[in-house]
C-alpha cells in the first residue's frame, strides 16, 4: 500500500501541514520508504518533486516543506513497492499532456494483469503497474474525447467507468486531474475534509503539530484535503465508499459517483 | 535572447559550477529575468525544477546549487520572453514522452509563423512558439519513426533535417535530448567544451569563482558542456557553425551534422 495526499483549494494554498503529517508515514510512523513525489500546479504549469529516497529522510521533501508553494491544486505519492524497483521513473505522481493541458496520475494498490491492457498513444517510462494504468485510463479519454469537452459532465462519468474497470483487476485508490478538475478514486479506501470559515485547529496523528487555520486563512478560503487516511484526529473526515469517484474544483466537491 | 546550458558526462555528475555562472545571467550579469529552468536525467527519470522568476534571485535556484543533484545528462535554460507571458507554463525546457522516453527541449531564439505548423499527437501547454517547435519537432520524428530505431544514425539526421526546416523560420538554437543523447543545435550561437584527464582549473566569466577539477574528478571523468557563450575565460571552447548538429552521449562527441 502506498499513501496518497491530493488538495483542491480556490485560493493558492500551502499544503505544509498535510504534507509533513504524509511524509511521516514514509519511513517513521508508516513503512512507504521506497520513494515520494508531489505536484503543483500553477495555472496550466505544474511543478513536480520527485525522490526515490524515504520521505522521512528526504532532502528534497524538507525543501518542499520548507519553501511553501502554495498552489490550488496538488497531488501527492508516498510509495511502498510492490511492482517496479525503487527508482525515479518509479515514483508517482506521473503525467503526460493531454489536450494541451498537464495530466497527473498517483495510484495505490495493485493491478493484476493491467500490463495486458493495450496501449496507444501513452506509454510507461518505468516499469510500475500504476504508469501502465495511467497510459490506459489517457489512451481511453483520447480516443472518447479527442478534443476537450465543453461540457464536464461527460468526461467525469466516463473516468469513472474506467475507474470500474480498472478496479476488475485489483485495487485502484486514485487520484487524477487535468489542471483544473482533482478525480479522487476510491477503491478501498480514501478520505477528504473540507475546510472552511469558520477555521478551527487541526491536529496531526503522525507528528507533534498543530495549526490553528484562524490564523492562517481568510473567511473566503475553501480548501479540501484528500489523503488515504485521516492525517488529523480532531475533525471528521468523510470516508468515500468502495467505487465512487469524487470530482473538486475549487475547493468544492462538485460531484460524486457511487 | 535566452541562455541554454547543456552538459553530458560519462559519470552522474554535478553541473552546479557551471549552472552558477549561468544562473548570473538571470538578473545579475545578464538580462534574462523571465524564469529558468533545469532538467536531470537520473536513468530514464527525469527531475525538472521551474521558475518563472529570475534566476539571480530564485530560491530554487539556490536549493538546486545546494543540492548538487548528479546527473549525466543535463539541460537548462534562462529566459528572457519575447513570445508568450511569463509563467511556469511558458518556462523551459519543455518534456514530453515519446517511446516510453523522457524527451526534453529548450529553445533560443524566435521563430516566425512558426504557430502555423500542424501539430498532430503533441499539443503545447503554455503560448510559446518553443514549445509549439517542440511539439511539431516530436510529431514529425513520431511520424518517421512509430517506433524506436535500434540504429540511432537515421534519427540523428531526420533530427537535424527538422532543425533546418526551423531555421528558415527565424533563430533556433536548442538543446534536445531523449534520456540517451544530447542533440545540440546551433542556428547562430552554441559553443560546447569536453573536459578531460589531465583536469586542470576553471574559471567563470560570470562570478567570483574557480574550481580545480583535478579535486573534483576521477581520470576516466569525461564530461561536455555546451552554452549559448563560453561560461569560462581560461579554457578553448568549440565555437559551432551555424546550421550544425552536434549529438552528445556519455561526456563524447558522437556526431556532427553540418
Amino acid at each position: 500500500m502506498c499513501e496518497l495526499l491530493g488538495m483542491s483549494a480556490n485560493v493558492p494554498t500551502d499544503i505544509c501541514f498535510s504534507f509533513t503529517g504524509l511524509m511521516q508515514r514514509g519511513g517513521n510512523t508508516g513503512p512507504h520508504r521506497d520513494g515520494w513525489g508531489i505536484a503543483f500546479y500553477e495555472g496550466r504549469g505544474c511543478r513536480t518533486f520527485h525522490d526515490p529516497n524515504p520521505s522521512a529522510q528526504s532532502e528534497i521533501a524538507l525543501l518542499v516543506q520548507r519553501y511553501a508553494i502554495k498552489s490550488p491544486l496538488v497531488i501527492s505519492h508516498i510509495r511502498r513497492a510492490n511492482r517496479g524497483r525503487v527508482c525515479l521513473e518509479n515514483t508517482h505522481p506521473f503525467s503526460r499532456e493531454l489536450w494541451g493541458r498537464n495530466w497527473v496520475f498517483a495510484h495505490n494498490g495493485q493491478l493484476r494483469g493491467v500490463k495486458q491492457l493495450p496501449l496507444g498513444h501513452y506509454r510507461p517510462i518505468g516499469t510500475t503497474d500504476s504508469e501502465h494504468a495511467f497510459c490506459w485510463l489517457l489512451d481511453r479519454i483520447r480516443h472518447r474525447f479527442p478534443k476537450r469537452p465543453r461540457q464536464a459532465g461527460g468526461l467525469w462519468s466516463w473516468v469513472w467507468a474506467l475507474a470500474i474497470e480498472l478496479n476488475r483487476l485489483g485495487i485502484c485508490n486514485f487520484l487524477l486531474s487535468d489542471s483544473t478538475y482533482l478525480y479522487a478514486h476510491c477503491s478501498t479506501q480514501l478520505s477528504w475534509l473540507t475546510r472552511q470559515a469558520p477555521f478551527g485547529e487541526a491536529r496531526l496523528m503522525d507528528a507533534e503539530l498543530t495549526v490553528d487555520f484562524r490564523a492562517e486563512t481568510t473567511p473566503d478560503d475553501i480548501v479540501t484535503v484528500i489523503a488515504t487516511r485521516p492525517l488529523t484526529d480532531n475533525e471528521s473526515w468523510t470516508v468515500m465508499s468502495p467505487g465512487s469517484l469524487a470530482i473538486f474544483g475549487a475547493g468544492v466537491r462538485l460531484a460524486e459517483f457511487c
